[in-house]
């Protein structure tokens, strides 16, 4: 497993064994790892984590997982857990690329992609979090009738994802083309999504499931 | 096969027997009615006819196909191919919902969709021309590895018919959310794309294929 942290932030982080994953020593074994065996959900790429523990302190009857790679990022994600006594989430330090080490098959029943990096040029396009070698890790992850969640501004980001997985036998059951103007109130932002909002930019959101 | 046809309209297309099909007489052999054995792609709910006859002037080593329930809508279209002595392209005066009396299985290369009625109510579903029965009919009539063009400016169409036809087995070649801000020249538009990005709307477009 690759693992490149920042000393600072790896040192706080390494504080709280509890609650964040720094080398990969519940790889396999993640279930275990919660108080109570609940459906699992993931965000990757999670930034700084105000999605996901919102997302936590409103189900308490799901379990969650923030994988960030960035450890001087994932320190924030710490603090938000800390500050709300959050116990149906854990954070996982690494790359995204590494998911099966992580999960058994078929162990997560969501996975969510928020504001993933848009890697616009073509020449990076295995980067994207929704180039096909994700999506085979995802597919392999998550249960039978999982899904996957997606929400960018980037339109080129979007407009890609729905090819490539559409391509690869993934369909959509929800898809808004201006979230924030079809919104029913359940949304819950991140920390990109109001910044780019705030901008003007229209959000797009899909949820997926495998054929 | 039902038929509605304007008395004065009807008068004017039934003028032209050998550009226009009001009755279902060429129904099982289009490929025979066109002066050459080339590919062919159809249009369903041509309007007017800009896209249709411009696009066909453009490419004579197609054969081309304007179907269009409305007479007094379908006169336009003929005016149009007889002003430029279009010799490739047929016209069908009648409801989608017949396509598969008239096309044998895979005669068709390419099918458009251009700024389909949305009926954005939900009771009304069943009338979009993505719904899954229109689906199968494009499926029945198109070659394998036929393609179904979509152009709108109905962000609630275009969100619904990526959930519908994703859900339906089909999938994405190439997806515009701004089409006339990606545009790279080759866009035809239609009397109601002008209308609408006018009006300041985007337009959405979209190639897919079945499965
Ligand atoms: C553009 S930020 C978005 C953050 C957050 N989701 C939001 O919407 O505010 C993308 C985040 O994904 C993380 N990231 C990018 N690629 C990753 C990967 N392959 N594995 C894990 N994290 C990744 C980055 O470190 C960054 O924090
Ligand atoms: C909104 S207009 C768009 C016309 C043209 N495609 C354009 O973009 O300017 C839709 C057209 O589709 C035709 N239409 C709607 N449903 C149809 C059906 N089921 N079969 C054939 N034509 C249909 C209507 O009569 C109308 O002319």
């Amino acid at each position: 497993m690759r693992m490149r942290h920042k000393p600072w932030a790896e040192d706080y982080l390494k504080s709280h064994p509890n609650i964040v994953d720094l080398d990969g020593r519940h790889a396999g074994k993640i279930s275990e790892w919660f108080d109570k065996d609940q459906p699992i959900y993931i965000e990757i790429g999670s930034g700084m984590g105000q999605f996901i523990t919102t997302l936590a302190a409103r189900n308490p009857d799901i379990n969650f997982i923030s994988m960030e790679r960035e450890s001087s990022v994932m320190i924030k994600v710490l603090d938000k857990v800390l500050e709300q006594n959050l116990t149906n989430i854990k954070l996982i330090c690494n790359d995204a690329a590494e998911l099966n080490d992580y999960f058994v098959d078929g162990e997560v029943a969501r996975v969510y992609l928020n504001f993933s990096d848009p890697w616009p040029k073509k020449k990076h396009t295995k980067r994207r979090l929704t180039y096909h070698t994700y999506l085979a890790l995802y597919k392999q992850i998550l249960q039978k009738d999982g899904e996957l969640h997606f929400k960018t501004d980037n339109r080129g980001l979007f407009a890609y994802s729905l090819e490539s997985m559409s391509q690869f036998g993934m369909y959509f059951i929800k898809i808004n083309l201006n979230l924030h103007q079809e919104d029913d109130g359940s949304n819950i932002t991140t920390e990109y999504e109001t910044k780019f909002s705030e901008k003007g930019s229209r959000i797009y959101r899909r949820e997926a499931k495998f054929h």
